[in-house]
């Protein structure tokens, strides 16, 4: 059975949740607790080397261990309803955003994050190898974080949904990274009217409380 | 005609310039002066609000900004020869791949020039903002490139393309980010067999002269 290797409450797990619930594609779900460091134990490294999560068993018996691997697999296999666009144009745009989301805001919120919290020493990057924090990388990535909310506030002016009019993994990607932001203290707010309103209505989708 | 926006001595830009010729995209070039900071001036700033290098007008008259935007578009539009993978699995892959070499390799080796060299003062990250330098992330891409040519010459044990047992853009941007790496005077060397023979082979298209 299809099997997501997921943590209740991270946000890299959370893209591949919304986007198996957004396909309707039915799973079995195995917790990994990164609090205690599972993931950097001997079971779950023989699971995905990369020690991080989400990591997805197929219904061939292959494990996809990114959610780049994982959203390029459900889409080709499990085309419909489309999350990646199916015009060429259309595509384009979804995958502009959806890199400018994870470079521009799911990224610096995690500099932000794990260059500061006592729970990450030594944890400034995620997977098998550790890294010392860089409380520098921890301001800038604040700094980004704050234009990357006014770009993402401006993109959604006359828009309901981030890219090429339509629901896309761009869509899920901003709601996960502008919930994860909290982390760090940060939220939209009075600047942001338009990303609100479009915060709002993504809350009507019955994946987003996942 | 399509355009490609591009500057022959940086390494984003390659990306589509390869990835055109790999599929035999006949388009026109403009080349933009990074060296004189031309990307940030108004002129450039109309065509790519994010100055960066590459964009592309498509066919169709529309500017495409980003190597993602790029690269979605080229392989829906021109579907031949396949750079994406065709199956789900190979798409996985590939899409698996490309996103580590982007995240493991490409960003360090930026991350180590941008925030060491003389030339980038202020200019530790792409874009139309300033960021100054973080000497400490610098050190950091460095460790991290060190781990992944090693991760990248396991990977090719074995195989002649870096996925998926097909050329594709994970084989284009490991070129790229290998060629790349000489910037902060790092080259794969005796310790990794497999990446210079691999290497070797792929300089035989002629793709990778330009």
């Amino acid at each position: 059975m299809i099997t997501l290797y997921d943590c209740a409450t991270a946000p890299s797990p959370r893209r591949a949740r919304i986007l198996l619930a957004e396909k309707g594609i039915a799973h079995a779900t195995v917790q990994v607790d990164l609090k205690t460091g599972e993931q950097l134990g001997e079971a779950y490294r023989k699971i995905n080397p990369q020690c991080t999560v989400p990591a997805l068993l197929t219904e061939e018996g292959v494990m996809l261990t990114s959610n780049a691997a994982i959203t390029a697999y459900l889409e080709a296999r499990y085309p419909l309803p489309p999350m990646l666009g199916v015009t060429p144009m259309d595509k384009a745009e979804i995958a502009d955003w959806h890199w400018r989301i994870e470079f521009e805001g799911f990224m610096p919120i995690a500099e932000a994050f794990r260059n500061t919290s006592a729970a990450m020493l030594h944890r400034a990057l995620p997977g098998p190898a550790n890294y010392e924090q860089i409380p520098q990388l921890a301001e800038r990535g604040l700094a980004r974080l704050q234009k990357f909310l006014m770009d993402l506030e401006e993109q959604l002016h006359n828009r309901d949904f981030v890219a090429a009019r339509q629901f896309s993994v761009a869509d899920i990607l901003a709601v996960v990274a502008i919930d994860f932001a909290r982390i760090v203290k940060v939220r939209p707010d009075e600047r942001h009217p338009n990303l609100l309103r479009w915060r709002a209505a993504m809350a009507q989708r019955p994946s987003m409380a996942l």
